[in-house]
């Protein structure tokens, strides 16, 4: 199947949206900007969720859902939060349909609402407006709630998973008693997100602060965390925001503090998206199709008998059973394809191009020598194992494979990260992709210079690394520590 | 607390509405219709989805996500499905809302959509469209694929949970080669639901066939499950359409078939919403508070010190941990609540208001003698426990308490369902409440007037039970079968 896949040096955009419509991840629905997320897509993302609510469930959190429907006029209260979202709102109007001789089915003209209803861009607004009702004392807080949700973000140039209309999401919000609470909250989130990424995703990443142009409308601090992919481009996986008493002002939720004072309430609130689903992607797979770490793999395992006649595939079958067993009783998904109407070789290709992360093959020899065939997607490697402790080998195997995965992906961005001091160098090095580390005067004057000159941003502040300060590689103004450029996603 | 709660027997629905609210369940939320979905509510959805899921997979199918909007030239497509839903959708018609110096934040008339798009009340149409360019062969079926999302139909009258403009739940819909496959599929799904509200929700429900005036738009044939509320109203809890070949012919799906001829595809759809957490509600709870199955409660066991110092509370939780482990071993979720703000009458009650199953208290006085109380919350029953074996003891108690609430409403719903053959008869029973028996004469206008004079609907027309023929009670025309009454949320 391969040969229907561009090659990602021919063109990497073409090569990705290949691959997500192909490898049946997803694919444009008719409404414009939105997506289906076909099953394949849909299996790898549930796995995601499911980690991610572990983690935040481990974390103290609880989940809850809130209304799709954002009132206008709740929308306008917090001024910079609808500046940064008024611009690409689906708003409803009416709710009513109705015959029309001539024109069909229209907007029943009668069923006008009073006042509009903005789809769910984000939930600050209605959230915070019923945080209201619930905070009354320091003993209703931390309030730490989680929601799963869909919403929209009426996007005009849209790209599968990484940029679409509606997207799939999480978002927490939560409310503190004291501004230290909710700042550390706030790095709680950004270091769950981190460990996910690289844990689950085998995706290392860089966690940083953003910019004041790159912050959430209605932060006061946007932390980041940044990976890169394949092409050299940056993508923003998640982020974690300290919205200081924002939010509680724009709404009123106010508490009383264990001095018996009136306080307004402290917030955070952090997001991830499907678009999660493009970083796994064009952080792994390669020219033959998906790649996918083991522990997001819907299926690890995929066993494919080889059998000239049905004799040899009972034989086979029966052979494949206590495999199968062990395999499952360490928790390792696998499933045996002994689907006659297809070919092995078109299984192979199939499995291969769907990522499925090691694929054992047997046939009769196989069953004569206690022997299978074991493949890896990421390296596309073939052994001969023998039968003996045969699932405590393909558990090694799994780990192996996700821990491949991230030094690979490691040692990519080490190899694609590099400091530069001249601006000369830096478009240079800008055009050649990658992190960038350079100075930077601080102003929005010069990252507004420099990203209309080269197309690059600033991608986070990073919390850790070189702290040496220096000289803007643009104005030769002081800089306080080099931050990370990039092309971005 | 449960002298905050009204009682059953003064104003049903005013108890199911305190409850609702002061269980934390669920709250109205300042968008018209639209319900907060509380995390303890969440909480036992989050159980029902999980439960019905695994339930879905094991029958073969698969997740995955369609667009929240629908294009209004879909919705039009199939005749009977439009005239169903066009009176309740909400409709986006602008994408952008902009700034206006006198008005604030307004919509913005510039950024008017061509067409209009329809906030998904079910998603049919959308999810045809989109196997249309799924569905070449027969090999391509049975398509066998569920959604997990929210929908919204613009109720004017709603009610927590029952009746919301939007809710949650899940849609299956799948594709079929023949009509017998898809028929077998409807019957399979309304199988499922019917052991998933039995064994999960400890609700007994009647299996049976919508006549055709509360058949879905679009269907040739709704099954349902039916539930009988403690108020002796009935409650739909699921229903099961065939579709036939309605959704295929309008969107023009068709297949070769084994023989190489062009056949349009065979559908159905399937779905249950967080109405189930209103039946759940109003089929076991009480005058004091929630009632869950344990298999459904969020914590099915919560252990409460009583101690008089932090001395004694230190003893109490060292005695508690290897009680607590234990629990946990089983599978059983268990809080230890050590919180000594609060007074462990306090805690006794909100425990018992919020529905957990069992609680367990020791005090000094337990530790001499080896023993707990343990209370039961369906019973309100307490008694001594010595610690041996004590995990096993409660793991027994849980699965008690879980046949004795399916038992007692089973009990509830054979005392409150009866046969009656005359109309004047028929008019007090539906008075009194229940599902009442009675032959009818299959045609929509008995059926009207039914309905209109006693304010009762067909339930259904049940798949097992009494087949007996007879004689219509309102116009003594033949009738194949009873079928069932009740008045019905």
């Amino acid at each position: 199947m391969s040969d229907i896949l561009t090659k990602r040096a021919d063109d990497y955009a073409q090569w990705y949206n290949d691959l997500v419509l192909k490898a049946d991840l997803a694919e444009h629905s008719d409404v414009r900007g939105c997506m289906v997320i076909k099953p394949h897509g849909y299996a790898i993302w549930e796995k995601m969720r499911d980690a991610l609510d572990g983690m935040f469930k481990a974390t103290g959190h609880v989940n809850a859902y809130f209304p799709l429907f954002i009132p206008r006029s709740y929308f306008a209260r917090e001024a910079s939060h609808v500046e940064g979202f008024a611009k690409e709102c689906a708003v409803v109007t009416h709710y009513r349909l109705k015959s029309d001789p001539e024109k069909g089915i229209v907007v029943d003209p009668e069923a006008k609402l009073e006042e509009e209803l903005v789809v769910r861009p984000t939930s600050e607004t209605i959230i915070w407006n019923t945080y209201k009702g619930w905070i009354k004392s320091y003993r209703d807080l931390p309030l730490l709630v989680n929601q799963w949700a869909n919403v929209v973000r009426w996007e005009m140039r849209t790209r599968l998973f990484l940029r679409t209309a509606e997207f799939l999401w999480q978002e927490g919000h939560t409310a503190h008693a004291t501004r230290q609470d909710a700042e550390e909250e706030t790095m709680r989130m950004l270091d769950v997100y981190a460990n996910f990424a690289e844990e689950w995703l085998a995706m290392p990443v860089i966690k940083g602060v953003k910019t004041e142009s790159e912050r959430f409308a209605g932060a006061e601090d946007t932390y980041c965390i940044e990976a890169l992919m394949q092409d050299g481009k940056a993508l923003q996986a998640g982020t974690s925001h300290f919205l200081g008493q924002n939010f509680a002002k724009a709404f009123d939720v106010v508490f009383t503090n264990r001095e018996n004072r009136q306080e307004h309430v402290w917030a955070t609130s952090w997001g991830v998206s499907t678009r999660l689903m493009g970083a796994l992607i064009m952080t792994h797979s390669d020219d033959h199709g998906l790649v996918l770490p083991p522990k997001l793999a819907p299926v690890q395992v995929v066993v494919v008998p080889i059998s000239k006649n049905s004799e040899q595939l009972t034989a086979i079958t029966r052979h494949v059973q206590p495999i199968l067993r062990s395999l499952r009783e360490r928790g390792i998904t696998v499933k045996y394809d002994d689907d006659d109407t297809k070919k092995p070789g078109w299984k192979f290709a199939e499995y291969e191009f769907k990522g499925y992360p090691v694929r054992i093959a047997i046939g009769p020899r196989d069953l004569e020598n206690g022997t299978v065939e074991v493949a890896r997607r990421d390296t596309l490697e073939k052994e001969i194992l023998r039968m003996t402790d045969l699932a405590e080998k393909i558990e090694h195997l799994l780990q192996a494979i996700q821990s491949n995965l991230y030094e690979k992906a490691l040692q990519f961005r080490e190899e694609h990260t590099r400091a530069v001091d001249g601006y000369a160098e830096f478009k240079q090095a800008i055009d050649e992709g990658g992190f960038i580390l350079a100075h930077w005067d601080g102003t929005e004057a010069t990252e507004a210079r420099i990203k209309e000159e080269t197309k690059a941003t600033i991608r986070c502040i990073p919390l850790s690394g070189d702290p040496t300060p220096g000289k803007c590689m643009v104005t030769g103004a002081p800089s306080a520590r080099r931050v990370i450029f990039a092309r971005a996603y």
